[in-house]
């Protein structure tokens, strides 16, 4: 192997927290460890990193963390890394260290700070995708976006239950501000009767049409599922028109909420996320900067760190159809 | 064995449903069966009594049942059962097919529908306690409580994930309109810093008190769980409350809503329905009417119906203080 | 308060483990902290007495493991304890920290421990029962029984989605060696055509019978729940037998082993590992030895360490009787 | 649209089941539905085929089956379908209805049965590949086996827990008689000391030198995940040469089983067999025969079913390497 472009790296993450970030984590730590990186964690972001909060971790810092959500890093939203003085006290804190390669696992918000700091200060990045939303450009499937998946559709099936017992009209709103990957496959995947996201041009016309058709087939209890970015109307003012259309419909609305982002991670999220915490490592150890490490087609890629946050992941329309279709 | 008090019974599942009414309705029919006793499902509550809406039901027929959330016979509000033509109509579909015993499975409002419909008319009806809040009088615990706290308590474990992550502090409404029994539990399982329950008098200094104890203690992050019907405020206004008190904290609120109603029946909730769907039959048998089974210190008891209506289970006040204890 | 009687608790863990020890162990740790007694944790089990491995733990040493399985302080089994030098040693390490209570956190065997232990050396000892098996008496439930059943549960209903496809009978082993807990309720909750358990003197022939009852019924596919410590045969040999009886089933085995141990409390664990680590606490301070701490009937009671290893919890017979009713 | 190349088909269930197969049938029957094409579900495979056992399916029909683990069509290894004569019988009965269309879901057995079938009487078939030990060839994932690795995952999880809390070794066997995708994937999810699997060449001393290693960087217990066809050994044998070379070890086994195969289906499996049901259906009208409907890095692909049967996925020898790395 040649020589590693890194000697000391530094890992943290950044943004909302998915089930996987720590499985992640463990990978950074173990894979530096392995090809006698030096690793530190850097605690709440980016905020660690100004605040000079690191801590050296061996193999054994991360034992027992590849099945529990959250992070164990903590995370943060850093308003002064948007700031030329906070990123330059960053800099400084990473240089005292000895840091040429930082791991950053997070979101959109995550990597654009991760560029900047790059371009500003010539140290290495790499970005790891840790999303529940699944809205990142550069790879098939975020951290967190499966188990967050199977959260959602956990819930709707107890939901479901209840549509059933009681003849009921649900309207369940989903994770995703400006993604309708959840809303779209939990909602295909519990039988929704429409899936209402914010890639689509909804219209409540038919969403009325969806439900007089359902009262043709004998369909008795419905669930909508909604995504939080939806354009139309929120789910309670979704509920509210339906309720005027439909007076004698007995309609509820649940929403999902935070729970959406906990939990233990799924299999495939902790395989995806040590497969691209290992990948994130190598990848600087071969010199690469400024990139995504990512999952298409089960192949390890890396894209470049402006296109991950400029492009996004295109909501596959053949669901829809599909979803129609099944849900009659 | 002396004769048995009933030939023919139906059975219905009435209010709000709750996980384990589908194997209460297995046991009452199987233990029907198996005394050769007829017996008759009877769809959507009361209003199945008036529309006679009876359905024969031998033992294959609840095969594949007992696992399943919702009631397959399912449940329903009836307005009309609250006025005499209702209940006249009731009766004569019952003499018509010659009824001569009623098991009831939901809460309050079924066995009072119940206990009218058997004074009115002299049908043996025996009630069984099927609600998540845990709040019938003469059991110690009601069908489908234990599986609603292991939903809510998941759910809030999730939610703790990212409160952990992000140091946040989260406000968790928990169903319980005029019960905390499903906050409280859910809420000490958690190590909730403060569970709010109708049944306690709650001052929002004692709240704010708590916080500032957790801050001393070095607690980063908090879950407050808080019932449904508690009548200090609501989720979301002690929310405000506090971020008014504690402007720099990261306030969030989740609500869970109807998931807790659903869902696959807990071991220990399939055990009850079994017990008390085979008690009501039973009891049926021998000559028991207006009364409610229920288990009491691992006993099968019957409690006269107007006694599980008009008392209620008490809260343990204990609970109160080893939670307090505890989440510090 | 009057004066505690003791001023320096340990606390272990002993014997298998069982999901909702590390929460005792918190409400141990915590309710000592409240009263202002030190609380020392002593690693694996009586082995940690003997070779002085105690750490001291502060209210913030026991956060986030009240969901998580297992120990963190560890369990053995120590064979060095049975004899009179290693309690000596046990002791005088116990003297030179000054402890002068003892919490116990395991099963009959860890009670032994602690009885004879408390006998010789006149220190305070105090049983909490921690195990799946739910053998002890004193307790309606040992910490873990509900989470294990609710494991055995699950894994059952999954084969049975396998049986009901194929037209199989199962037979499946789940843990009791001396107690038929486990199996009688996990049996009941899954609809098992019979359920062998070593305290009633079970039958090929009346298994057979039932087999052939279920034939008549129309009954496809079926399990046979059956406890480790079975007495007329185990798992293997029972399918054995009755496939040389009935040669046309497809009968599969699955022994469902360790797992059963394992996972995060149930809701109903934690609550009860919270209340009886504040009872057994409470019980040193108010002068109580020699006993175990246990919830009957929803109190809080003592027995006498004695009587819990001598006794045993009675299977309740009735549920046999249920189960045989209900299984049709 | 083009006139469609079938009007009447019918579906089976076919082989081992997995968790999916209802929802592969649901789309099967709904797409059906939509496009005007009569379809009638088989029961019991290709046994159904042979003994006239056909059951319209309508929209209805296959309701509240999304969720559900196993097949309501059943599914059975036909041994007279490997006849010249069961065949016949079972053309004559496709003639006898019109049926001019199959959909056979299931894995290799049950395509080599669909391939003779319509190469020797002409009818359509398309393969749907649901198996839970993903080796098909023609699609990334095969429907069931998502779930499948959750709950081998799941139970690792759990008996991890008393593995760490003993300082236990545990030999771990999942299903895969002839591939290593869930004995992979699994052990790298849950941090296996080594995963043992058919398409490697193992050696004891390998394995050997792991745990040796395991020592050195304080690693306290150990699991060993072991496909069920691993040559090098079974899992008590070499449980039994472990404690043979380390006699210290405390060393269990525990083989998973049954329940692998079982269980209410994950998102991903549920979208899967949506799309892969509604692709056969499709695809039968556009007049493909004798294919494979799969999912090729999110597209929708039909693979010659002869290649599907003779070629097999590929094991990702990057997985075993990171296994390797993050194990430590």
């Amino acid at each position: 192997m040649k020589e590693s472009a890194v000697k000391k790296i530094a890992v943290l993450t950044s943004g909302g927290d998915s089930p996987g970030m720590n499985a992640a984590l463990r990978a950074v730590v173990r894979t530096a460890n392995y090809y006698n990186i030096e690793c530190y964690g850097v605690r709440e972001g980016y905020n660690g990193l100004i605040h000079d909060d690191f801590l050296k971790m061996g193999a054994r810092s991360v034992k027992n963390i590849i099945n529990q959500g959250g992070t164990i890093l903590k995370s943060a939203r850093s308003v002064e890394f948007r700031t030329k003085e906070g990123r330059q006290k960053a800099f400084e804190n990473c240089q005292k260290l000895g840091i040429d390669g930082l791991v950053c696992i997070g979101g959109d918000g995550t990597f654009t700070g991760a560029k900047i700091f790059s371009e500003e200060f010539g140290i290495r990045v790499i970005g790891v995708p840790g999303t529940i939303d699944n809205d990142i450009f550069g790879t098939d499937n975020t951290i967190g976006y499966d188990t967050a998946l199977n959260t959602a559709m956990d819930a709707i099936d107890k939901i479901r239950d209840t549509a059933t017992s009681h003849n009921r009209v649900f309207f369940v709103e989903v994770m995703g501000r400006d993604a309708g990957f959840i809303a779209l496959n939990s909602g295909l995947a519990t039988g929704a009767l429409d899936i209402l996201i914010p890639e689509r041009k909804d219209s409540i016309e038919d969403l009325f049409g969806k439900f007089r058709n359902a009262e043709k087939t004998g369909k008795a209890s419905s669930i909508v599922v909604v995504a939080e970015g939806e354009k139309l109307a929120n789910v309670y003012e979704l509920a509210e028109k339906t309720k005027a259309e439909f007076p004698d419909y007995d309609i509820r609305v649940a929403v999902l909420g935070h729970m959406q982002r906990g939990g233990s991670p799924s299999c495939a999220d902790r395989v995806l996320a040590s497969r691209l915490g290992y990948g994130a490592v190598v990848g600087l150890m071969n010199g690469e900067t400024n990139v995504m490490a990512g999952m298409r087609s089960n192949d390890l890629t890396y894209t470049p760190i402006e296109e991950a946050i400029k492009k996004h992941n295109e909501i596959n329309k053949d669901l829809l159809l599909i979803s129609e279709i099944l849900a009659i």
